[in-house]
């Protein structure tokens, strides 16, 4: 690291200069996209949407014979746009992160139509000609949410005013996201000010905003993170969208960053009871609960001495309700700490809350 | 994180679609560019190419009335070419890792010489469009060594083949890139078959390749140090220089990637016994050699469960050698370590090599 030499200014400034729009505006409400799409698990980003955002959901569209529906209106790019949608989102997802050539057609047409296109795929937009074309002659924007802004600082370590909550886990794809959305509604339910800052794209689209900390460059990681929870009210709470896993081999310069940039006054573990080992990763068993809260709080006490773990959200989604309440009690006696899925509610969530009040 | 939609290629296609070669493989030997610079500490690159691969270093070349030398012959791009260099390498920083417009005509006439441009900077030089275009027409390359390769994999923490020693660091610019050259060259001389594995430019250029972690998207980075050190005889030993440290606020990400992709067997901590807060951030204390130590292997073991700390690098340059001795002998009885200047060299650095092979 060349310390001397350390910049200031942007990393990413060939992606910035691709059409792209401030992220924390978005321009909405959307109309979401499900391509040909037959498999619903390849639709997450759609389902996300309608679940967490749905004021922001004017309506589906999808073309062929696909058989998933959101439930929301069925709208050609015309009619959604004549009903106030702003931007169509790509709401499914694919192995390889790809713009598939069949929908360029069904994105030019929406383009036509007035909509700016959304993507929080890892393929840039405005790397397809056809798509770059059609923009520029429609007036609209491509929008990639997965590119970060151009101009993010170093970290500074510097602690900021207000308080902030961190979702930890000990793997990726668990809960991470919709815990941090639950709590911040649950907050707000309670008459706190809360705002859910969103890290991955999924949640980046459901807040209309946020940072998509793993495509950032990691000497500005933490940086990252410091910008998206800025200065607030003393008693204004930012519930952050944690990412991966500090013991995860792969991931886990992300969830270091944004633990340090975060530098969160508590933290809620997240964890899935029915997995064994890290997706996608078979050799890896997953990591020990109480293990994962202690590298976290003995890293993250270097930016906030105050931090503490607050509980555990359990994904309990394969069990039923009984079983459910017998797992959450079980680790609940083991660990000292609230047990709650989130998703279920209940009484269980509320002493989550309120043991992030404390 | 969108784990479906992970994908394996490349992070920054932009960025390797300019002029770059492979960088395990810099055309060596190289002319050290000085620039006008005033300040020694300006030329830190420089002087580790002198003093960590002299054998590539054919010459020096400064402009104006520069007071700096590296003892090296000065030489003109032409006189530098005629005896061999390949590379004309940039030894000066600045503080926004800028190319200053002064440097460019004698840039342009080293590639007229028939030299390539190596950088360490931040900068890239294709950016800059005289340097561009005098790389076109004179047939020479322009190599950021700072840019990272395309197609960087995710991080797999498969277990590979050979040993691997990594130096860590309770901050940065400490002394962990010249301990692992030392220790390198330590386990040489005892006819050990070990490489130096760089990760920082410096570092880079004195290995002739390397991989610039702190400038690789963070999904990717642990993937990254999983290609720097890659399987290997048993008996082979990659010595990687760490980058910063797991417990600073900014730059924690680069340092717990490399931890995880480099999976080391042993860790040497550098510490600098003169330093108290982190460099260039005056509120936040350096944290404790044992807090580091236990952060390390915390984390470490998820990659490698036979992770050890075999001893502590001390940087002891501010004092004499009775001072020195003092420091070293205290922390070694209050850590229970071998503790060794390795720039001092002599029986404690023996005993630190030892307790690596133990």
């Amino acid at each position: 690291m060349a310390f001397a030499a350390k910049p200031q200014a942007g990393v990413d400034e060939d992606a910035a200069a691709g059409a792209q729009a401030d992220r924390r505006a978005l321009p909405r409400p959307y109309l979401l996209f499900l391509g040909a799409e037959r498999d619903r698990s390849y639709a997450k980003t759609a389902f996300g949407l309608k679940d967490w955002a749905p004021d922001d959901c004017i309506g589906e569209y999808a073309y062929g014979d696909s058989p998933i529906s959101l439930g929301l209106p069925a709208l050609t790019p015309a009619e959604a746009h004549s009903r106030g949608a702003r931007s169509l989102v790509i709401g499914v997802a694919n192995a390889g992160g790809i713009i598939v050539d069949e929908w360029i057609p069904h994105l030019v047409a929406a383009m036509e139509a007035g909509l700016h296109i959304v993507s929080g795929m890892h393929a840039r937009l405005a790397d397809v000609p056809a798509l770059r074309q059609a923009a520029e002659a429609a007036g609209v924007q491509l929008i990639d949410v997965r590119t970060p802004p151009a101009g993010i600082p170093v970290g500074t370590g510097r602690k900021r005013s207000g308080r902030r909550l961190l979702t930890v886990g000990t793997d990726c794809a668990l809960g991470k996201k919709y815990t941090a959305l639950a709590i911040a509604r649950g907050l707000q339910a309670r008459g706190l000010d809360a705002d859910f800052r969103a890290t991955g794209q999924t949640g980046i689209l459901i807040a209309g905003g946020g940072m998509p900390m793993d495509a950032v460059v990691s000497d500005f990681e933490s940086g990252a993170a410091e910008m998206l929870s800025p200065d607030a009210a003393p008693d204004h709470w930012d519930v952050i969208e944690g990412q991966g896993s500090i013991l995860h081999p792969a991931f886990a310069a992300v969830s270091v960053g944004l633990l340090y940039g975060s530098q969160p006054d508590i933290v809620i573990l997240c964890h899935d009871p029915d997995r064994d080992h890290l997706l996608g990763y078979p050799h890896q068993p997953v990591p020990g609960i109480a293990e994962t809260i202690e590298a976290t709080l003995l890293l993250g006490r270097r930016v906030n001495p105050e931090i503490r773990c607050a509980g555990i959200s359990l994904n309990t989604r394969d069990h039923d309700a009984d079983a459910a309440e017998a797992l959450m009690r079980s680790l609940a006696n083991q660990h000292g700490l609230p047990v709650a899925d989130p998703i279920r509610g209940g009484a269980r969530f509320q002493a989550l809350l309120d043991a992030c009040l404390a």
